[in-house]
């Protein structure tokens, strides 16, 4: 057997995982999804899809992006979106956004000294809520782990109304890791736990003029064990009944709003 | 002609109208909406339809209906719901709940003196997400217009997770008239809009410990005139950058949020 010239399996695997990474698109629709990524010049766009009355609609950026659209007729737009998607008749094939790395995003730059975690949040329509209102609020970035998270999708794109194009949704190899890395910037990091002691107010008054990472899970499971444990404090929305939790991304817009009370205008 | 003996047209549409309400029913499905649905002795209950499956999970909520459950082979489960529903082997047709009048849920409902009204916000799952954070923050009932407002369907009850049973949705003939009887009983009504001076925390705390409506608009358009005038305050959520606004479901979590910090533990 002549396994000496062969490349082990896990190099093989991990070159080919690179190589489907490189080689992977995604489609953006909906005209506003469409004409925030046409005007995002880091953004690589690949396809432009459109009908005649959606590029008299987006025709300035369209222009502006340098992009030749393939106009093609309403009955006849077929391009691989979910079944049942409102597609305005604006369709984009693009490579997924390199925001760079967690220390550059996260310490240097724009925005509020302030972060969103999410453990496990799978569902495309929360998180595209979440970068919305992390957008609104001012944060530096939405992080979450590579696997077990809401690809960047064309849904998610939509719920994001545009802020896919310009705050960093950074996808981490280990989000305990990437935890511990914020901690050593400076991070104190506050865990969503509606079983938590402190409210979500005493916790953010602790913080201080400290840089926040919000640690959100997913609805029922909730944060996961090492996750909890990696928080420097846990921390609740004060909630009025015995019936019912807030949604993800509300509980994730509340939080936002609670950590930038008195920082913004 | 014998007119005389013929109702006027007003008449007949008004009692057509009755009828029809009356008659309309309609689908709720999700194991989740179904066993709240079951459990809840206010919600009239017309056909419920279930998966062996399903039945085997609903058990005790349908011995505790009263129910006679048809079981349908899950590739027969034909039940008119929106096309790619996850409707998880569960259906129920009800008839829309009877909350009863506004003085009589606002003043002496339970929770907080706190209320949402919602200006033509007619996304279902925006609504149902609303009485969802409606109901954890202890507020009496989210308000809308009985047009140009999501109606009482499956897909809000489902997005609602149970509070569309528990949390009355109160749909009136006329906003500004139920905002006016609001004002009669004592509400400080706050309405957001992202142009006002005042924040949402000055608005709060102006109203001191007076009962809160909360005022949304739909996203776009906002309040209309006639709305934005008859709130006693305009407030809106801090925000940081040129772009984005939030999602109505969590800028109206924000508010419950912020009109109930100190109120709740």
């Amino acid at each position: 057997m002549r396994t000496g010239a062969k490349k082990p399996s896990w190099v093989v695997d991990k070159e080919r995982g690179h190589k489907r990474e490189a080689k992977e698109t995604l489609w953006l629709f909906g005209l506003h999804a469409v004409r925030d990524a046409l005007e995002n010049p880091r953004r690589e766009k690949l396809r432009l899809v459109l009908t005649k009355n959606a590029f008299d609609k987006l025709e300035g950026p369209v222009a502006a992006s340098g992009m030749a659209p393939e106009i093609v007729d309403p009955r006849r737009f077929e391009v691989p979106i979910d079944a049942g998607s409102v597609h305005q008749g604006a369709a984009l094939e693009v490579r997924a956004l390199d925001w760079g790395r967690l220390e550059e995003v996260c310490v240097a730059g724009a925005g509020l000294p302030l972060v969103v975690l999410l453990d496990r949040v799978t569902d495309p329509h929360n998180v595209g809520a979440i970068l919305r209102s992390a957008e609104v609020f001012g944060a530096r970035a939405v992080i979450a782990p590579r696997h077990h998270a809401a690809p960047e999708t064309g849904a998610l794109a939509k719920t994001a109304s545009g802020a896919l194009e310009r705050l960093p949704y950074l996808r981490v190899t280990n989000l305990s890791e990437a935890m511990a890395a914020l901690k050593a910037m400076g991070f104190s990091l506050i865990g969503l736990d509606g079983a938590a002691e402190r409210t979500l107010e005493a916790a953010v008054a602790e913080a201080g003029g400290r840089a926040i990472g919000l640690v959100l899970g997913a609805e029922g499971p909730g944060l996961r064990d090492k996750t909890r444990e990696t928080c420097d404090v846990l921390a609740r929305v004060p909630f009025a009944g015995a019936f019912g939790s807030l949604n993800v991304s509300n509980a994730a817009a509340v939080a936002l709003y609670a950590a930038t009370r008195g920082r913004l205008a």
